[in-house]
């Protein structure tokens, strides 16, 4: 049963517990390039039960290098894994290549390094203005739970009791009572509620945190699924079904448009099935893109709770007629799992693209020159480029450093997946005008040459152009995802569909049962029943029975 | 010894073990209130050792009602237990009344409510703003660290060790190696950086991380020492000793201008002893504050942590002429234990009393209505003022409940801490001004009548008053401090000052023997070195030895 935003598996076909071994950090000169990449990729998608299995020889290896540090170099200066070639590997080399992550010494956990983390804080920085815009206030509740707390709520027990990390000894002594590491807060956000909440006058209740939660989980995968990530709950109290109800399809729409609006990322918004509502919802709303391998990646979730946990937790009110009521309850959350989704989403064969609005760095700077002279006309124009966009508040950097070639530059910033670069030579600053060249069209046609350096010409370009990147990225997103969406009148065409990499679309009312036997025949699972209902034939294509809307299929993350 | 922010210890008189009962949060009629109030206060500060006595009587009472609620009632409308009378439960009526936190499920933690959490965020964002200014990326470590990395720095072990929680399973198995949820970074940074940094090019490495940390306190108090608490940790390595010994000393001043211009407290800024520095560090720099009740506060520290740990954890680099050699650190740290100390320095026997730059609310408007056609025209010139002065960057709300009096709301907003209140009644609106009310400046004298309504004058008159209020209560808290350290030329004359409640400052050149001695014999230790040093006589003044700069002797929480 699906009980959040990163709880699916994925395919897991290699594993080595590589733990690096500290001070031992150098490259081994007899290991081929092609074995270290690979076991490079090996590293991060790994399945605990087969941790036992380790020849002697992987063993060895695992003690020459730590194969992230590796990958970081050879993708920095050999060029990444092409997509092309090898989607797992692609991935997890941009990671490293790119400086988004590094893996922590514990299994499973994850160092979000600078280039990633200020992805992370662009995400933040617009939900979080968007959920105060909607009421919401911070807070924050400890994230250790008493084991007792996790308990009371049936299906939640059953959801999350296999995955947690437990803490029994506080201060050197055995604890009396396990205290939980908060997997998400549902439980004590109710236990808090119950105390704060007594009439329909404090209702709504409306508050979120940013915090750190672990998921103990088996098979791992840089942003995807880790056992500690970082994320956002919201947590909402209620004096009526229908206020709820509100409240969950209003933040379902508040990350749609994020993904549209921000990550360019097409989302398909819809209802989970049964056996995918969370782990405690009466339903669950969910966010499903499509990344490049055409596998799907639940990007964020909102929940209609109804009275499940306030009963359990006993979080009743005096509504306005003077009778006790249980309230009625939200949740919602996003992860850092969106960095991978972005990851996945627009990256080509040379590595990260990046949308605009998240980009850390949204234009690159590149001075060429030959002789000291040109340097320092070509050095200062670039630097009044810079101050000039920065004060424009574009993010902008300057790579001014002389130990690597222009070429070079150009390479490592592609693969960095920066949306614009401008490049200043001795012509372009006898000229007034640089060159701009768009990450996202490859090659020359995604050159503009001649562009004015006056400042207000300048800027302006550059505002449109990012603009124009952002909206090209969607598009050629959506584009991709409408065409590998295939409407299905038959289990048939489904397997058939699902087998061809595509998600498949066909209207719905099968069993639970029937759901379990399209997973297990074919790995995929129903993603969501999308609001945006196609025109479709009224009968389930597996049972016949009268189907009254369409669910989406997809083998997922 | 003392290893970070959060460790020295509080006095500590009441107990009570309470934990709520879920659903059982109703007053209770027969308790009369003072004695309510008293448990209350009882709950918050809390001696491990003591928790196996507890009388059947107490039992009975914890039964009856969570006591912070209670207090929460009680403060809000009866007014808190006056500063004056008892700072201890002033502290903890006033975090009750303001909704700043709740203490946690378990023994030691806290829930910070939006209130609270909002004073967090304004510290945040200038704290934030300053690191990155001056070249530091956001990054997010693992919060479980293996076990024997904390082994490996033999004083960090030393200090931290009898503090720590243990992840002992996870996924429902018993681990092989414990995961330590992290008390502070240093040992999982170095593991990293040990990693990253392999020439000189790669450094100086400049990172922070805003995160919540653990450590298993046995005497807790809200904000100020708790068992989790939300903090940020930086965290660079560099290639020479004095590159790190600048970075520390310009971090402690970061915080010393935080302290001054934003907190408005007037910390005063040092060295610790040799006793006092953090586990693992060379030199720890500090600013400790001066509270109400005169006992000093650790508010942030900043340590050069020389090579400890690049030696523990072989962090090496290569340098410009071809040589390994370990890196040079600091790492320095600022906690939610600020808030408390924001609390503590300016708070009146009213309640809170916030600066201007830290308020959640900077402008409350309360409008003042008898008749309906009164409200009608009052309510509508209150919404003006209040979009003209959140337009204008001013944080303001408009309190137009009609459940309240304006006489209650003027209590609740003054208990609240709000920095200015605006009051509009018919009789201003007819003469289009207000009256605004200083929260800072007691009874008439704090009041100004006919302000214009005009949006320009409006608007700049609020801004100005709102800076006048930020110095004053700078000016109020720095005469308050220099009027309670007094200069000792003898253990004699540092017992009085002690015993009198003040700081004791004088010339020393004492053993960390006679540091103890005095701890044990006063209750005082040495808070700093201070960097501003007044003129002395040159000779210790315990030992008569030739002393080189005064020390500030305090008792602290």
């Amino acid at each position: 049963m699906a009980v959040g935003t990163l709880r699916f598996q994925s395919a897991c076909t290699r594993f080595t517990s590589y733990a690096p071994a500290i001070g031992q950090r150098r490259f081994s000169p007899t290991l081929p390039l092609y074995r270290q990449s690979l076991h490079l990729a090996a590293s991060f998608s790994c399945n605990a039960a087969q941790q036992q299995v380790q020849t002697s020889k992987e063993k060895q290896q695992k003690q020459e290098t730590p194969p992230l540090q590796k990958a970081q170099k050879k993708g920095q200066q050999e060029g990444v894994t092409p997509r092309s070639q090898d989607f797992n590997m692609w991935y997890l080399d941009v990671i490293a290549a790119a400086e988004l992550a590094d893996y922590g010494p514990v299994r499973g956990t994850m160092v979000i390094r600078p280039y990633g983390y200020a992805i992370w804080e662009a995400i933040q920085s617009y939900l979080d203005a968007k959920f105060k815009e909607t009421g919401h206030s911070n807070m924050y509740f400890p994230q250790f739970i008493p084991y007792s707390f996790i308990e009371k709520e049936a299906s939640h027990v059953e959801g999350f009791s296999p995955e947690l990390a437990v803490v029994t000894i506080g201060g050197g002594k055995e604890l009396e009572e396990k205290l939980v590491v908060r997997p998400t807060s549902e439980t004590i956000v109710n236990h808090m509620f119950t105390q704060w909440i007594h009439s329909y006058r404090d209702l709504p209740l409306k508050i979120n945190q940013w915090v750190n939660v672990t998921r103990w989980e088996m098979r791992t995968k840089p942003f995807v699924r880790t056992l500690e990530f970082l994320w956002q709950e919201g947590h909402t109290g209620h004096a009526t079904e229908e206020e709820a109800e509100e409240e969950a399809l209003q933040l379902i729409e508040v990350y749609r448009k994020f993904a549209f609006d921000e990550a360019a990322i097409p989302v398909v918004v819809g209802r989970k099935s049964r056996l995918e509502t969370f782990a405690g919802a009466v339903r669950t709303y969910t966010i499903e893109a499509m990344m490049g391998d055409r596998k799907a990646l639940q990007a964020g979730t909102s929940h209609n709770l109804g009275q499940n946990f306030s009963r359990a937790f006993d979080t009743q009110f005096l509504d306005s007629q003077g009778e006790q009521q249980f309230i009625w309850q939200t949740s919602w959350a996003i992860s850092t799992r969106m960095v991978g989704g972005v990851i996945m989403t627009h990256g080509d064969d040379m590595g990260l693209m990046l949308p605009p609005k998240l980009a850390p760095v949204q234009v690159i700077i590149i001075p060429i020159w030959k002789t000291d002279e040109e340097k320092e006309t070509v050095l200062s124009a670039a630097v009044s480029v810079e101050s000039l966009l920065k004060k424009e508040g574009v993010r902008t950097k300057l790579d001014a450093s002389d130990q690597r070639t222009p070429g070079w530059k150009f390479n490592f910033w592609e693969m960095k997946g920066v949306p614009l670069r401008i490049e200043i030579g001795p012509r372009d600053v006898a000229n007034n005008t640089v060159v701009v060249s768009r990450r996202d069209v490859p090659g020359k046609s995604g050159k503009m040459f001649g562009i004015s350096m006056d400042p207000a010409e300048l800027q302006s370009f550059i505002k449109s152009k990012l603009q124009e990147v952002q909206d090209n990225l969607l598009n050629i997103a959506l584009a991709f995802r409408d065409s590998n969406i295939e409407d299905v009148g038959s289990f048939e065409e489904l397997k058939a569909a699902i087998t061809a990499g595509k998600w498949a679309r066909g209207p719905w009312a099968g069993s639970d049962a029937d759901e379990t036997k399209i997973k297990e025949e074919t790995g995929a699972t129903i993603r969501c029943f999308p609001f945006e209902q196609p025109p479709h034939s009224g009968r389930c294509f597996m049972t016949e029975n009268a189907a009254k809307e369409v669910a989406i299929f997809a083998k997922s993350y």
